[in-house]
């Protein structure tokens, strides 16, 4: 026992091997497995299957098995450009289904993008109308990374773009940073900083195995955090609805109302509401259309580029601007300038861009996983998340480069993209190219594009990110979730992007540690008819063994619990002996631990049964093991828990354990 | 289905039914137990049940039960105050035994705590021989603090005052904040500030019921830290122990080693070393006696006032302090002072006490607690580890009006204590009676006791707390554990003590995620002659169902790892399809997944499931469930995914579930 402190308890032990060796002379046992100790693992195996299970888990490298040098060369880089993989079976018929979901996916990007980006920098536009922050930018951001994407990524349905709450996240990041107003050079820098630093967090999270964090955003908090970021986004758009000059650079809903309330009286422009509330209303009836007949899909993707040139031409004949209706005015023509030089690569800003581009580059992941996840697995084929997140990231690399913000995968668009029935990546490749015609020949026609409009596409875009249904389904499965879930969107709503996140993560975690610091325990019985014994509050016809207490702990125990484990045990069985006193006949005289879930045990949890071992010696109580695993046995071994305890006390069912028990209990006085 | 994507596979579960009552009636099953649904219940009730679980694990108000009013005010009194309940049963006998080991206990406390001090102000004896910073406030601490918590606390082994570990950790944090020479009246300022907050820290921990924190300080933990810190006040001594004067005030080992090296041309005194070095063999001598004839555990016991005295006379007669041996000089005369003015209750190091007092009492509570409970169960009695904390706070709070610092248990002198007989903690009010007789008559004798002495019975004491057999079994039962124990053990020694802590929790932390993230799977086998299926790779002799999976999942199902277990359930069947590649007979016709051990899933563990099953659906490989818990089986209803599965496709045992698939294979072409 060395250190472990058991002292002078082997004695006990050799009894209670005469004693079995006498019972089961009774000859009333069934035929009675050992339980299994597992082969002796070489450590560096061990720790080589542990480091594989946790980083390889998808085993990425199963298809370059037994094959030749050059034909690994060759994997390897359709590895990298799976394009040269699904490249070859390209086919006609994939085409057409490209193209038309390509178009598709343009004509609701590009009316989007162009407000996405004003969410980006919210203030600028009413506030000071510079050349070089307008919504080219969300036009550039839809042009470069949907082709590295479709080169390097491997989801078919994906649509690659900037997307609203990446937008709002990186705009509120940066104005805590720099002014956009006064330092709008810096600012702008700033962000292909973040974007860069946001794609090289993604590659290197891809590169270094480290996928499986983003699995701990659970998704209760993703619908909290959507929800909260629509509304919010939603309400931001109130400026442009309304036609307010002067607004609020907050994003949470008290601020934001003060602002709309307060230019109440002055601040609206009639005109811009009529405009925009009649727009949104063919945008909402659009969009019924395409809910009632899912093959009208189509009305609701092309709604909003018919809105933008009907709005547009009505403006222009019009002149609305002159009465106070606000317009984008002037977008830059041409393509993407290079911009590898804006970025910050030395100096003050360098850590700030880093700091800001983590936290962008992780939202923007988690929302192209979830989505690529969701379409592949409707689809069914496999998704290798690490490499995604290389490709990912690459895409973003390329794009702070070439003046383009984080882009990632857009929920709406890539649904709209399935339904219009997308084959491959070609889908993004098509919608690259109608962007790039946009840029080169069609951005002088968005002059006269009325704020307003854009303001009630957004709107319409981003309702749907208010998930109402999944949050009342949370509700329903799991309440622990679902505070989750609101904390993320209060979060969101009444203070910030981030704060929002935090609380998300937080309580995510908060759910993990109270699961392993208060694990559950259970009384079993034995289920009528049968040798199965089971948790009595789930099965009330389950009858207790007299003189037996079994009970079932429901986790590994580990030194966050494994004291409270102890002590729960401890309360069950007084509890039972409350319940049974003055019955000499019950006594309690045996406590069968089922281990079936007890995956795991350390150091403190085998100090746990030892404690507990000695208390029931004290209360003459034999303590009994049913079916440990493989893991468990093995310490249970190495620990000499399992020669203090009795070798003989360990039984592969709790049948087998009760049956060890009971004659034992005729037996006694 | 709502959100959750499930669209229209409704139909298919209807050909299920008919299959299933077809092949019933073929009558080779047994009787069948229905998957039992708990009933349900109030959500308030169920929220009530979790916070009880939580935080009111261990019943605490179980005695209060139907009670008259006035009988619960004397047992609510007596909660607080446990000496009015234990004392009414107080007897001659039993304050023999504390009598005895009281004064044991003081005899091995008085001159620790001389020496124990001297680590919280290391720098002051030999730099500035300032007389309010000298070692009666150790005496004060083992004055004050062990009468409050015999009052209070409800163990009856601990042994209170001031122990290496907190004043190490209490001395290094503060010396971080205010130079202990320049600015010595702030420096004790401060520590008794951090000591009143630290006993705040304790009682509020108690009174919120979250004393379960403490046990995030994993046992592995704790003994790496342990071992670190005697390490280092270990080296600490070699300043006393070869008379340096100048000394570094790192606590690292390099720093250290570095000191005494370079000083050992000129810096070491060869009188000093020749009388620490006799007096730590004695010392050592003492313990091994002790160790080897336990009814002479008082050798070693007494043998450091021994030490005491007998240097103490030696340096007097031949005063050897005129040949440069350091002596402790003076200390000053009577009871503890009045120190409530000293706490600084606003300004600048208001909230820097505050940090600091969170960390000591934190750490200060682990030490007790640890100690509490081993003995308790050592003994067999219960400790309510939150009215220990309120127990410990208060002691600390009315310390640190008194000026003294944070006192907690100390396991050398609870050790001792025990061995001693103590009966009660009124060993703790005698070995008070013996530090206030000290105070108040014997510290003039102090006056001569070299500072050797000192170093030597510090040495002693604290090398026994590196475990190393303690690291030896960690090491063979949890190689994850032995990490986070020799983080701490490095963090301690190479770095500082807060990095050592830091590094344990860290990891201890990881591996609870790294758990839930990557739980275990496996694949089940029938165990021969048995109806039960076990872990092939615990069990070899297990044979596998023809054209049957059967997987245990080994984890709770929840956001971290929902996605994981979807696809290693996939690759496990993948592996297994390329096994029976090309054998038609034993195509995988039905994927069993065992849930015994899935104690809980959320929502994205029920969308992973309906992932799977849609997957599996593609393959036409039947999903089957065996054993859902009682809140697996709740959810999978409200989230309709029994329904989607079909409820006739989750059985109660694995055997169950193969009857059913069993007799379908044989129809099967």
């Amino acid at each position: 026992m060395s250190s472990m402190g058991g002292s002078a308890d082997e004695n006990l032990e050799t009894k209670e091997m005469d004693a079995r060796s006498v019972s089961s002379s009774h000859g009333q046992e069934p035929y009675v497995h050992k339980v299994g100790i597992p082969p002796r693992q070489n450590l560096f195996k061990e720790f080589q299957a542990t480091v594989k299970e946790t980083f390889f888990a998808d085993d990425p490298l199963r298809s370059f098995k037994d094959q030749t040098k050059s034909r690994k060369l060759i994997l390897g880089i359709e590895a990298i450009f799976p394009i040269l993989s699904w490249g070859r079976n390209y086919s006609l018929t994939k085409f057409r289904g490209d193209l038309i979901s390509g178009l598709t996916i343009a004509s609701l990007c590009i009316p989007q993008v162009l407000d996405f980006n004003s969410c980006l920098e919210k203030q600028d536009i009413g506030y000071a109308k510079l050349a070089n922050l307008n919504p080219q930018y969300g036009l550039y951001t839809s042009f470069v990374p949907p082709l590295i994407y479709a080169v390097m990524g491997s989801s078919r349905d994906i649509a690659i773009g900037p997307v609203a709450v990446v937008s709002l996240l990186l705009g509120t990041l940066l104005q805590s940073e720099i002014d956009p107003v006064a330092n709008e050079v810096d600012y702008r820098r700033l962000a292909f900083t973040a974007t860069f630093f946001a794609g090289i967090t993604q590659a290197m999270l891809g590169i270094l195995r480290l996928g499986f964090l983003i699995d701990f955003l659970s998704h209760a908090a993703i619908v909290g955090f959507m929800g909260g970021a629509a509304i919010t986004i939603a309400l931001q758009q109130l400026k442009g609805f309304l036609g307010i000059e002067k607004f609020t650079k907050k994003t949470d809903v008290i601020s934001v109302m003060h602002s709309v309330l307060s230019s109440a009286h002055h601040g609206w422009n009639w005109q811009t509401i009529v405009m925009g509330a009649s727009f949104l209303a063919f945008l909402m009836f659009a969009k019924y259309i395409g809910k009632k007949n899912p093959k009208l899909f189509w009305v609701p993707a092309i709604a909003p580029l018919i809105s933008v040139v009907l709005s547009t031409f009505f403006v222009y004949l019009t002149r609305a601007d002159k009465h106070g209706v606000a317009i984008v005015k002037h977008i830059e023509k041409g393509l993407n300038p290079s911009s590898v030089k804006e970025i910050y690569f030395t100096g003050g800003y360098l850590g700030r861009g880093f700091r800001i581009g983590i936290v962008a580059g992780m939202i923007a992941l988690t929302e192209a996983t979830a989505i690529g996840r969701t379409f592949a697995s409707m689809k069914d084929y496999q998704l290798d998340g690490n490499k995604e997140m290389v490709a990912l990231g690459a895409m973003n690399v390329v794009g702070s480069m070439t003046s383009c913000y984080v882009a990632t995968g857009s929920f709406s668009r890539s649904a709209v993209n399935y339904m219009a029935g997308c084959q491959t990546a070609v889908s993004n490749i098509v919608m690259s190219i109608v962007v790039f015609l946009t840029l080169q020949f069609l951005t002088p026609l968005f002059k006269y594009t009325p704020n307003a409009i854009l303001a009630a596409i957004i709107i319409s875009a981003v309702i749907n990110l208010v998930d109402y249904k999944a949050a009342i389904l949370i509700w329903k499965i799991d309440k622990f979730d679902f505070v989750a879930c609101m904390g993320a969107f209060f979060g969101v709503v009444f203070a910030s992007v981030e704060i929002g996140l935090l609380i998300a993560v937080t309580i995510s975690f908060a759910k993990i540690l109270l699961q392993v610091t208060r694990p559950r325990t259970a009384i079993l019985g034995k289920i009528p008819r049968t040798t199965v014994y089971r948790n009595i509050l789930q099965y009330p016809e389950a009858t207790r063994v007299p003189g037996v207490l079994i009970i079932r702990v429901d986790s590994a125990i580990y030194f966050s619990n494994s004291n409270y484990v102890k002590e729960r045990i401890l309360r069950w069985l007084i509890d039972e002996e409350e319940l049974v006193k003055g019955d000499y006949q019950t006594r309690i005289q045996f406590l069968i631990v089922e281990m079936s879930p007890v995956t795991d045990i350390d150091t403190s949890g085998i100090h746990a049964l030892e404690e507990l071992f000695r208390s029931l010696q004290k209360r003459s109580v034999q303590l009994v093991l049913a079916n440990p695993g493989p893991i468990v046995i093995d310490k249970l071994h190495t620990s000499n828990f399992a020669t203090l305890l009795g070798e003989d006390k360990i039984f592969l069912t709790v049948a087998e354990a009760v049956a060890y028990c009971s004659p034992k209990l005729a037996e006694d006085p």
